[in-house]
């Protein structure tokens, strides 16, 4: 049996590294790559890492036209570009994986709020689920619209979302979210917060406190936890290609040992793409992986515990989540095209 | 006028960056530069960027020859090596500044308990000044021995300085020191921990809650804002060359608006390495100078303050800030040698 | 079907690189991996990104005990080291795929010239294949021994083995190979050359003129072309983790067009591994994948040529390409294991 | 005495590199610095590393305007840009250092052929001095208009100077030229060339044979020369900020020994900024400074020299060599506001 998917935007970064993961999917034939700047040429002029593997000539992106070839499509564009192709796919029975920011928040105020624009098409919000897929995976099973959650957001959530459960976080103090990200994740469109030089051999924070990824994350935290919780959140650019480092100071509404943090961990036994560690983990180990790779300390006081986790921001952070949701809508093993370990050294 | 100093453990990386900067001051001669492994060879052999700047041979470190020939000695040797040294030189009349943390613990055996050894001299621990220039600089003024900070401390303390002045912290709460450092801060020999590949592209946390880093903070926080206060300090490793990027989570004992903190942070008007940023600072425009950048945030709460600092590791966070102290005990110009701004990119 | 096989130094990133890419291969299981220095300990403690693939223990390498779990051994060990284990390995009827040196040069006293020590086992000399797939396709497919060739020469190889084949090189003048090198093929010991801070932001040639490896590529030079031709070998640390860049200057013993050159290069068709570009390969498009890809270029007198290739000094420099002849042995695919295409970014 | 100078163009890399430089200069004071996109900003939020040393806001260049404050205008404009305002500023009697290409070519058609455009003031062509300080020095202190010379032919060029001067070269075969540079030398203009994420960890050569560099190098090879030679010009992209690493493989018309080789050499006995090294020169050693550190090999056949530069592309390659210039126009020692080593690590 074979998924015929189009990738619209397939010459980003999280275009280029669907089509990377997707060469290795059994049952997946990717029948259309669009790109507005370079419609008309190979695909593989613009990911000459891509050459043998795909003979696409690059397309404009025209919904109906690709509902015609594709029955999944992947949106990987930038925000607001994909309220109307996803309701036209959507409306021509096609199954849609939005790798945008335009159906995460479930309020169309809020996003509004935040990306300062209007929210064409409010009406999916209600439609669409949040794809973190461990997190909601009887829901995406059901879906026809996957809102793939940001990348700081999945790094934070995955470490969060146990003792949400558990319900051990107290509300009174701020969770502290401190993340640390690889350059690809500001794009492939030159700008000077990605030139080399700038960044090279440089750390900084940027968007202090008001980094559009901070209410996905309060949202999230508030509708899991069922109750009002504040994050600060600190983004940072790190010179590496890829990777985010998610350190959280986890306010706790009682003392916490290390044993009783490992408990709270254990809910994640099973899971495919989680790994816990004794020690800290690191980005070189889940480099081009869709491992989420964990590790949690307890403190003196035992009122806040240190939780980290390291993930590549364009694979469980942006298109291997994506296709791990495309294996659990189409009834999958999630780990189809997604089995090959990080790249070390 | 000018000073005759040897620098015992020039080969090392703060070793080199005193040649590198005492190249360009105006009132020092090096007269002396030791290296066990090295003895007999030219130094240029070993720091090829100072050819042309240093004609001396490298030596074994002898305390009474060294004292023969200079006034004052930069002890850049690891812990525990700088103990008799500066017993047996400060015994010869001459004036000591040890980058190692032989004399940064004022308790021998809160020094016992951290490092796993004996202090051998332990009465120098109370004429030690504590080398944070623009906190003790009277003390500095009128001393013989000076224990130069490690590098954390300096990029921490420089930014709860102010506010353990003003007297704001809530002690009820952790104080949260996220702080991510270059390599060169692991040294010039060779280590799995500074191997290229084991650490380029990658990045992770170690020793968390258990750097010997965190008592020197403790004490310098407890003794400056005279009560009990508790950190939790993470560092890591990041794949630069120099740098340390400090972010502090301030718990504060009661609402702060941006304007207050910048109030606060008004105590360091007229410092000249202290330069406040109205947005994060970047490790990118200290490198290679002595300069501590400040950022600071107020939040939503105004519970917490965020505040970050960005300094060269081996400058303001060693070899730099050692001279400054030069520069105050012998009267002079505290910017002598240290007025080049930082390489960009 | 499935082959038994074992890896002798594991933990070394040859070793790793086997082990991240044999996790791929449908018809292979590992069921050995030695460390003499972390025998004992699982192998994920060494090489935590391959978490979840491999429950191996570290074992000692113990060739007789190797042999009665496993058909095949890939020795990933320093050189000298591989001689003996290959004749016991061969005597109990295994075959093996040797990655030093030991079996690369063709003459015993050539080697113990250039490699400074004694040849144990000089019969085994004329039994070894070198494995240089393209060129020795058919003898890889009957041997039971093979000199996996070293990083540079394969680089290197690759691009002249056409142009070698046309007889079309003017021996009169030195063939000019310049070739950058990331930092991997340094190897996973700790060393100065390989020290983060000595060699980011760094670039420097070594052993100008007398590097092992020009031995190596001369003998096959003079085998393949059948005459006597010099080469001048410049090899080069560049900071990046992996990829070797290899841009050779080719004497020609007359004019040559671009299209001449083009036609030389035909001898590639078909090839599963070699990739002819336009213009210059970039490290970036290989990494992490088994391909050689190849630019070529004409210059205004037409009597040299400029040839560039870039592969992944772990993988078609090493592992990889002792995967691909494993599977030559074995009659099976050539790209079985080896499908996945570059990580880009 | 204090000499008054401005800087067109001083948000780009070579004309921040300017300003650093020129912080420590003695004997200068800047009184302007333009740039046409953030004219009325504060210099300092384009360059922050330069807090605290500079006062000056941005202007747009009006050349008239900057003859009232300056006696001695760099221009750090990109080519084309600096036809006129070079005119001008003669005219009302100043001093001009253009660090663009405008100047560089001796030829009116030569520079149109290569540059795809006309030049509007090929009278100046006989005027402008080729400002390679170890040639031309005698020239540069009688001189109003200084072309000063590209990055790459910097760093060629003196390593040929000696070699022309001896008359040894073959001119038969070719001078090849594989020179690898720091990504700073693609300017500080956001592009795909220069995107971080686009070239770390990767490298490749580009523009192989066409480089509007060639045309410069074979200008001056052949005039120092005295005969007709041709160069084969490789640049490449390497993932580090600062540096070019240039290596010529030099056709001698008779066999030449080390001896011989190191003799020739001698030629640069007593220049303040050449560095001779009997190993291959690194970039790191030169990051910052203004020298040009240089190693040669002769080979086994000893028709073939191998040379080797170290240099940092924004100081002696741009900005430090035009302040050299500058100071050898005004008749100061050479080293004025140069006199720092590079930064390592």
């Amino acid at each position: 049996m074979t998924l015929k998917v189009a990738i619209a935007g397939a010459t980003g970064y999280t275009g280029g590294e669907l089509l990377r993961l997707l060469s290795q999917h059994p049952h997946v034939e990717v029948v259309s790559a669009t790109s507005e700047q370079s419609a008309g040429e190979p695909l593989v002029h613009r990911l000459p890492s891509l050459k043998g593997y795909y003979d696409l000539t690059l397309e404009s992106f025209d919904p109906k036209k690709i509902a015609e070839k594709a029955d999944l499509v992947f949106l990987a564009l930038s925000h607001t570009k994909a309220m109307e192709p996803a309701r036209q796919l959507i409306d021509l029975g096609k199954r849609v994986i939005d790798l945008s920011a335009d159906f995460r928040l479930r309020s169309a105020p809020l996003y509004e709020r935040w990306y300062q624009l209007p929210h064409s098409r409010p009406e999916l919000l209600k439609e669409a689920v949040y794809g973190l897929t461990e997190v909601y995976r009887s829901e995406i099973a059901k879906s026809h619209l996957i809102a793939n959650p940001g990348c700081y957001p999945t790094g934070a959530l995955l470490l969060l979302y146990p003792f949400l459960k558990a319900g051990c976080i107290d509300p009174s103090r701020e969770i502290i979210i401190d993340s640390k990200s690889g350059i690809s994740g500001a794009g492939r469109t030159p700008s000077a917060k990605a030139h080399f030089t700038e960044v090279n051999e440089g750390m900084a924070a940027y968007n202090v406190g008001v980094h559009r990824h901070l209410p996905e994350i309060e949202q999230e935290i508030r509708r899991i936890g069922q109750q009002k919780m504040t994050a600060l959140f600190t983004p940072y650019l790190l010179p590496v290609n890829r990777g985010i480092l998610t350190t959280i100071y986890l306010p706790l509404n009682e003392k916490f040992t290390q044993k009783k943090i490992d408990s709270v961990l254990d809910l994640y036994r099973g899971e495919p793409f989680i790994r816990r560690f004794d020690g800290a983990p690191n980005l070189s180990q889940i480099r081009g992986s869709n491992f989420c790779d964990i590790g949690a300390f307890a403190t003196p006081s035992g009122r806040t515990a240190i939780l980290m986790s390291a993930i590549d921001n364009l694979v469980k952070g942006a298109s291997g989540q994506a296709i791990q949701n495309m294996n659990v809508m189409m009834g999958w093993d999630e780990r189809l095209g997604l089995m090959s370990p990080g790249i070390f050294p």
